[in-house]
């Protein structure tokens, strides 16, 4: 933002007196300890909320309120009642939230979404998503998590709906401990699949996992009725190695999120900032938040009954 | 068979005595119309069942009343229970039948399951199976075919208990008619997905279609908690062309299953007579058969009743 | 030869009793020791020349002198002139010889052709070919070779011709001892480098070298106006490894040609057995090999004198 | 430059007026008309020439008489007596100056280059560099250009020397003109090959062409005594496309080298500043850009010859 010629850097607001301080040199803006004086400022006519989850809500309600637009990261709240409840309330004040599903924003996911509504693969029948990150979170992160559904595939639930072009009706979830049993105690786990359908029969398939030894895995598969479009992996050079052993072996993943999709984040800026400019409607948006805080609900709801469960439109209008 | 320097073909038998007589010159033995006599010659000790499904149980159990070893076509019954009696019965006769899962057989496949074998990739977490078929079969095929998950994903549902070294003990299926909708009418489903659970907590994942435009998909991933393994598909050529629109372009899949699993058809009478002739176990025996055709049963439940089905370790005992 | 069904095979000829005796009975047919009575016997329509080198020439101008058609193995004899005289004295004849390029039968090398045919990359500008074998030859193997232009490259100007679809006018060759120094003494070289021109400009880049750690290496690369195409290397399996320090690694080629160009072998002899039923040209003629081993001998001229050598083309014809 | 933490931009000197003050304002330094001037100012401790080649020479003696650091771009000068007499009138003021080879600095060539060093495929036996211009540059562009050698080719013989870790001593050229053949009015060629061998017999091929439909083609090979590195090119995303003609087809490559090495510039002036910092050897010195120029001026004179041309080491101490 600081880098940005399109947004002037204002006010960087931190608890922490010294962190706020930090950044507010290095990038030439004041620094805040106090948050909600800083949504509040004239000359603040935008907000980007990375707090923890529990502050999402109320900061989000106040700049709405002052009538500031505002990038979120997810989740709106841990609590699904409050958050449907800060949904409609931002609806009903016409307010201008986007979501940070960044995801959206990378390069080779655009590019993906813009071959299938081209038509390159004609009507789609199966999403395949494969998720996995590179190391278990330490244990106090989980704790705060709210659980590897809410926490983790929530992104991989956006980036269906986002492929799909439909709404998930029906899921069936399955979860595992295979990388750390002892987080029963949490309770969380750790290696999951999920299976969804939309309302006009498309399937959709998501395998996920706290731990891969290879690196950040990000994988998606869009298979239609005349063609298929494959996403892989970014690594961080193009050599390939032969030897005695193997031929064509490539490196390791590039090593988690920030590497990966340090694109994505940039161009959700951009895109954030041209929404504010020309005054068009959010690319994502809090309700695109809040169905797949819900998708995450009904993953849960499978696990506790063994069952398939219908994602009730009602919960989404 | 006819050209194997381990084994000799000594008859033909098809109702039709003009393809038993075709096939007869050809490979330059006796042609006969009666099965069962064939079956019951004295200079006969071993019997390839590839007849329609309704004749297999009872060739398969002459055959191992005479005390002559067969490979069987799958599967065993289109009915359940009398699948499982009839499988009863060859294990109280220590009756030598072998069940003709080619796939197993297949040169990528062993060293798929050798690599897993050998530690490679550690403990398996998840197994995700891909398989397509290029074209829907003719309404006349599907209608006698038993539905897509005891004629299609009966194969997946064998390869993923062979690499998941692991009984499946919970399953999750979902199924639509996206190719076409009027299968409705037969009925049966073209595209599915399912997820099953081993007794450990290993996750699997197979997704069926009938149609791919790409040609005959089968692609196999086994992640685990050191490393992942991936098998490709086979395609006619090497070759990879580069445009103006596109690079490193290769062919379409090589069309459908005899071309894709040649090898293993021939891999897989190897195996059979090279247990045959060590007088060892059959490396894949009716029970086999029995459990792969119960796991479609279990995923039609689940699709009826909208539950995960228990895959009761009694029904497969 | 034995088992086409378009063919049958008389006689094996072979001046050890036992080598022959052995194959007679193998595949039902007489032994001899004496080739050239085999060649002569009246029901011997076609000949088979896998001997050694220096026997080619004399087997091949007695079975055409008796009206026979012929395959013979690469080179028509070591002495070019020698070769020259024979070549010019079968043309006279109208004798009916192909010459056992296998390579140009292979199942990627025909559809890479055909490719070039249909325009696929418009004009060719370059063709790079990369032919290296697993593992340096015995030296009693090659103290009889010839050398390597004459006994390894042969095959790549032979491919190189093959793709370019003109004649080479002009080459450069270089060449080493990184395998082996004690080359020197036989003297061969491992290691070399040529490029080549045609008339219409089209430039040829080969590069070999005996010994590869990770298998038998043939790659080729055919670059136009409008595009490019690349021939990639056949494994044995279609697996890739996924681990902590690599990704995507695939397994060592194919180790040597007899496994590699198996396909190739058999589509050669279809060819060729195609050609006598239909009375059509040979699809390789001994002109093609004559011209495959006068580049060797151009190849060895550049290297003695440091200069590009002009393929002649009154030596051609 | 002008965001570098560890740098500060003084002054942008052009010529033009406008472009100087544009540069200028843009990036908060000051504009200058008189680039001596600029190079003459106290408080500007190094040079960055971008300039017109004829101009290299001049401004880079100016700045190392005056003590100033230089990174220049190359050629040091289009003639290579002169720029042999500037290159050792640096030496003998110690001159601080960096040849800009940005490839060298792509991270991929960087981890390339630091497998070899490991010993990660033993003794280099033959390198092969591929490199393609996407299209043809403007007749005015070439007729300045000094021809395809010293233009283009002269970052390949760089990147070969970097690749090889030996001096070329001996060289063929051939070259054409298959895009343009009316680039004979000029004269320049389009489309060349050349070979080359080090003092201990290592093998280098290079093939360049100005024009390729499927963009900038940049690939090194490094094949060696246990094993071999490839490097792939780069692309905008990694979808891979599959429908009813192809299979994992990936899109055109980069379309230009400021594309393609975007990550080397930046790390180029990294190692600028550091070397700077540090008070260390430059990376790449103007030694090395005119060993590249001198093997240029090689490739001609092969080309004139029609012989392997010795490079003598005389003309490189």
């Amino acid at each position: 933002m600081a880098g940005n010629p399109r947004a002037e850097l204002v006010v960087v607001a931190d608890p922490f007196a010294e962190a706020a301080g930090a950044l507010a040199e290095r990038y030439k803006c004041d620094p805040s300890t106090d948050c909600e004086a800083a949504i509040d400022r004239e000359d603040v006519d935008a907000i980007i909320i990375g707090t923890p989850t529990d502050t999402h809500l109320d900061y989000l309600l106040r700049a709405v309120g002052k009538g500031k637009a505002v990038m979120c990261e997810k989740p709106v709240d841990r609590d699904i009642a409050r958050s449907r409840a800060a949904v409609e309330e931002i609806e009903r004040l016409s307010g201008r939230v986007m979501m940070a599903f960044n995801r959206r924003f990378d390069p080779t996911s655009r590019e993906f979404r813009a071959a299938i509504d081209a038509g390159e693969i004609g009507e789609i029948r199966q999403v395949i998503i494969t998720s996995r990150d590179p190391e278990l979170p330490p244990e106090d992160y989980l704790r705060h998590s709210g659980g590897i559904f809410r926490d983790m595939v929530i992104h991989d639930f956006d980036f269906a709906r986002f492929l799909l072009g439909e709404e998930p009706v029906e899921i069936m979830a399955m979860a595992g401990r295979l990388v750390d049993p002892g987080l029963e105690k949490i309770p969380d786990f750790d290696t999951v699949m999920v299976q969804m359908r939309t309302a006009s029969g498309k399937q959709c398939h998501i395998n996920c996992c706290r731990s891969a030894v290879y690196g950040y895995d990000q994988r998606f598969e869009a298979f239609g009725s005349v063609g298929m479009l494959l996403q892989d992996n970014l690594r961080p050079t193009t050599i390939r190695r032969w030897n005695s052993t193997q031929t064509d072996a490539r490196e390791p993943l590039l090593n988690f999120f920030l590497q990966r999709y340090q694109e994505s984040y940039q161009a959700e800026l951009e895109h954030f900032i041209s929404a504010l400019e020309a005054g068009t409607a959010m690319p994502v948006t809090v309700r695109d938040g809040l169905i797949a805080s819900w998708l995450a609900e009904c993953a849960y709801e499978s696990i506790r009954t063994g069952r398939a469960v219908r994602v009730q439109p009602s919960s989404r209008n």
